[in-house]
């Protein structure tokens, strides 16, 4: 299977990004010469993982007939100081919020996601540490 | 240095990125339960390729004097066809625009990207191959 995606120069360090038909601005910050019009190109790295499990799990809950209210995903993410500055660790945080949650069906889903489904998950693994939580908030 | 994006679920496949400040909807397509509504979680992965290497290469070329008129970075990736599903090659093409380019400048700028400054280019090669080529468009 092949993906494409192009990105175009608008100005300074912004870009306008294509992808799939959807249109996407991207920036650097300010102290790196940008004008911070859209989010940074390393965080969507971190985006892409958690939307990548995030959609696993939602549908594998459904499939279990686990109803959640709330679902985030977070992700942290340490780069190094010296160049090429790269992530060396992400860590996920998934929050689930909703009426006695089974912690045993989660915990399920979420392995299934990091152990089979997620190719974002696999890809950074070969390149550093992922570590992840699970959390029932109240 | 540290990073945190999170990802809200919506309804559906759908889910609202926050990423320092900025919002995205990831959405999936509809042949796998989504409705489409935004980029797809994997295709992000080359949007954080493509505009990272791309920030390094405006930068240089904007201190080394080259001045282009257009400038686009396309990212090919190809995905396993086994679960996970996963990047196995992503070939970045730089396309420049202008009026008596020099091809070298133009080169000496992207091996910089390529070899000290791009750390999202750093991560990847470690979990596949990641080529490039440059061209001048008439």
């Amino acid at each position: 299977m092949k993906e494409t995606i192009n990105v175009s120069w608008m100005d300074g360090m912004a870009f306008e990004a294509n992808v799939s038909g959807k249109k996407i601005i991207i920036d650097a910050t300010e102290n790196v010469g940008g004008k911070n019009r859209g989010p940074q190109p390393k965080p969507l790295m971190m985006v892409s993982l958690a939307g990548c499990t995030a959609m696993d799990v939602i549908s594998i809950l459904e499939k279990m007939r686990v109803k959640v209210d709330k679902f985030n995903v977070r992700v942290e993410g340490e780069l190094t100081e010296e160049h090429p500055k790269h992530f060396s660790k992400m860590n996920i945080i998934y929050e689930f919020t909703g009426k006695d949650l089974p912690m045993a069906k989660l915990k399920k889903a979420v392995n299934l996601s990091q152990d089979r489904y997620c190719g974002v998950s696999y890809n950074y693994r070969e390149s550093f540490e992922l570590s992840h939580e699970i959390r029932i908030m109240e």
